[in-house]
């Protein structure tokens, strides 16, 4: 029997996809619906789709060769959460918004990275990775942290000012501050594409064992990238307009929602292919992915989300709540020290996920705080 | 002259003994008590029963061999601190307990690797040690801040909530806490003494040069551990009885108590031992000796002086006040710095004892803060 | 035509001179008055000086061989910076110092190293430098932040109190710790001028390319250094004079105005030199100069800003207020992750530069701060 040509692009989690119509059922079938449940279908539906996203993003990038191909990668692998971001903006849904990114930040870098070593130490005695690759992105997640610190200092300071602090103040520091994230983002790319390429000769971004015969023709790449993009922008609607009744339903805060649960969701198919890689001891793409990835939520979609609120006309400024911040900020801090040597073993994993945990238990135990309420 | 037996297993600091029936003698002799006295002397009198149960202990790890003995030494390593702990909490001695703990930390990590590196660095232009072990180490106890960081990020963020704090709530998060750090202590036992253990080979648990045939007798040692442990329960109540009427004649602060004199009285044994290995250029035993006796106190005695606080019904949470979580974050930060690359000299000895001076320094200096206050 | 002996000794930025006069006589010529202009002149004038007391310790240091002559730049190195702030101290500013010793510190790290890596990387794809060393300055700054950390916990957990915390204590707190942060210095000096100094080959206060033969006699050096030393007092009266008025009239506060403006002032010539060494690909040079800088401000010029601030009935705590806290601690962090590896490149640079930016951009949003309101 012949297969049909899109059957060799199917991938393992692609059965996932039937969740897609019965996300749609959920919603729409009268007497079916079920906040808690779409909710949970929705985000189901996203994952394969946010792998078929990432799959026609990184065949466009092999045809449209290292340069420009790294760039497409850059700039739409995590497309699926900046939709899903974009959408709950649009609904004045801010503190869930920036949840989600702090939960993107510290989910990659601890839950996938550590998954991660410990998927790969258990084979390997010891593997290691570029210590310079590792340093820079560290570094560049450090850097995001400081933009997080530096509102929260700011609103602290200057609030011990009679009628020194204001909204206006604060989302022009902010705007200021995402300028500043955006155009190191860009030159980092200009690093790792144009003067230092060689460095990431392990390109997290390249295509893992495709070569550009093996690539999908431009015109189903581009077919395929829209047709899911309109499916993630379909569902993400309804994953965010069944969030806030489900958690209620599920006795869930805002925060721990949007931290752990739609983190998890949105970095499914980032997890699955860093423990993968790292299995067969390619630690320098389980490390570009999951710290890449991280690095681009950080550097790329918070400042593009913050552009975009204001845009919207409800802006999101770069005050995030006391417990994100320090989320963020250790979580870079375990990672610089992990990364720090240009290798790892199982221990340093299960370090991570330790310090996942014991962040996931404050935001399970943590009342809603009043800034992510929505008015 | 021929020697009794137990002659050969008398070391230096044992003279110190003398003080065990002068502190029974100032307790019960009719108008000899005196609080400060007593203190005092029951302080010394700890030293060297800590030294032999440190000894005790470790003969029986070398007859047990390497796996089941480093187990003992992981477990029992600690067991005079643990000891005097449990007395303190059972007598509601909450906040003593806690800055015995920071204590604990910060001095082996500060005052006694500093003071082996400036001993050794006296001798040696530069020394070396395992860069793997020491930031597995370093991490260990980054971890174990970030379990302290939590509960105060907690405490702020849901205190701002009306009603949204409660002492259940911050219980149950310590409780949850203290699992992960119990969790991630074992798996490291796991990763030294049985998938890693050729990392250390230099092991600090190791009977410096002693080999099974010098060994005590099993018999001898746990006799000697017996006694030991029962004379050193005995001396931290006395200890314990008279701390809150010997600090308060000497104008002294519960926590400045705790942090810098019981933290010095507990760690004696390990301070001379580390010392002296690191004057003989063994700078892989003597970090494991100071910085492994941080991470047992931090990973392991920690938790179980929480969960048992709960079974003796004065619960103790993982709440810290903010310059013990200071002291013991600024601690671990300065010793990643120092660490992270494997080698050592006399300068770096002394960038450590500045920290502990100027922490030291605070605590002279800090009014008594409201939470130790017993009721 | 012959050249006077002096003509070797100008360099590029002695041009500047010209506004020394120009700035007495905007100050001195009735009608002239401006206290922006002379704010602004005075601010130039005391960049080429700077250099002319540099270059002479310099030579000084030359003639009087290395161990006499490190000690010399150590102690003069940031002499003109130690001038203006004393000037200012006398007149109770106590506000513009602390902002200028903030400014100061992430001002050498931050906008000077981050420009030299810049600079070197744009001719050189990969920089080295001695590992070691830059890890002990940017431990000496860790030290320091930790220095700057403790007195606001003692604040806040002292202000916790009732009646817990006084300017006293506070002030016994701070000279304590300048107290340990001097021995250490001194400790350092010791370390890089005497027991280590093969270490330091790449000397930073080696003055660059001339030998003993070329240096300035005794005579001429000191004649040098004490002109210039007395038209830099003279010039940063006017500076510090004219400070007030002249931020008004800009609309920056005192804290910007401390942190940004002044703190380039004052690092200028530090600037250039570091920038053309890295360009030469001398980094350790480069590092030198510019961690170097830091650490003498923060180890040296600080301690000695506090005790003379005590002889001067202004005493002046190390309270500093949190945004400036919150600076140092992160420019130290940033600076640890960078120079941990002993290598650099453009990139890193522009990371610097980032955090540089957004702290700059902090201070420029921040309102005026209630603590540096000079009464």
């Amino acid at each position: 029997m012949k297969r049909p040509a899109w059957w060799k692009m199917a991938q393992p989690l692609d059965w996932l996809l039937i969740a897609l119509p019965a996300a749609l059922a959920i919603r729409y079938v009268p007497g079916w619906r079920n906040e808690t449940l779409l909710f949970l279908v929705a985000g189901i539906a996203v994952i394969p789709l946010a792998g078929w996203m990432g799959r026609a993003t990184e065949h466009l990038g092999t045809r449209a060769g290292p340069g420009i191909g790294g760039l497409l990668n850059a700039t739409f692998g995590n497309a699926a959460e900046l939709i899903i971001a974009l959408m709950a903006l649009s609904q004045g849904l801010v503190g869930v918004v920036k949840a989600s990114i702090t939960g993107s930040i510290i989910g990659n870098i601890l839950l996938v990275l550590g998954a991660s070593m410990i998927a790969g130490g258990s084979r390997f005695q010891r593997q290691t990775f570029n210590e310079t690759v590792a340093r820079l992105s560290a570094t560049s997640l450090s850097l995001a942290a400081i933009g997080l610190i530096i509102p929260t200092v700011f609103h602290v300071a200057a609030g011990q000012q009679p009628g020194g602090w204001s909204p206006q103040a604060e989302l022009r520091l902010s705007l200021g501050i995402c300028a500043v994230l955006f155009g190191t983002y860009i030159l980092s790319l200009v690093f790792s594409l144009v003067t230092h390429k060689e460095l990431y000769a392990g390109d997290p971004h390249a295509p893992d064992g495709h070569d550009v015969d093996d690539a999908w023709p431009v015109s189903t790449a581009v077919i395929v990238l829209v047709v899911a993009t309109v499916l993630v922008a379909i569902v993400s609607e309804l994953l965010v307009g069944s969030v806030e009744a489900a958690r209620k339903q599920l006795g869930l805060t805002e925060t721990f929602v949007g931290v752990i649960i739609v983190a998890i969701i949105g970095n499914a198919a980032e997890h699955s292919t860093a423990i993968t890689v790292a299995f067969k001891n390619k630690m320098d793409l389980s490390l570009g992915i999951a710290i890449g990835s991280s690095v681009q939520v950080a550097l790329f979609v918070t400042p593009v989300l913050v552009f975009a609120s204001v845009l919207l006309g409800n802006p999101m400024n770069l005050e995030f709540s006391l417990p994100e911040v320090a989320a963020v900020v250790l979580s870079v801090w375990i990672l610089s020290e992990i990364s720090g040597d240009g290798e790892c073993n199982w221990l340093e994993g299960v370090q991570l996920l330790s310090v996942y945990l014991i962040i996931a238990i404050l935001f399970f135990f943590l009342p809603e705080p009043a800034h992510v309420r929505t008015p």
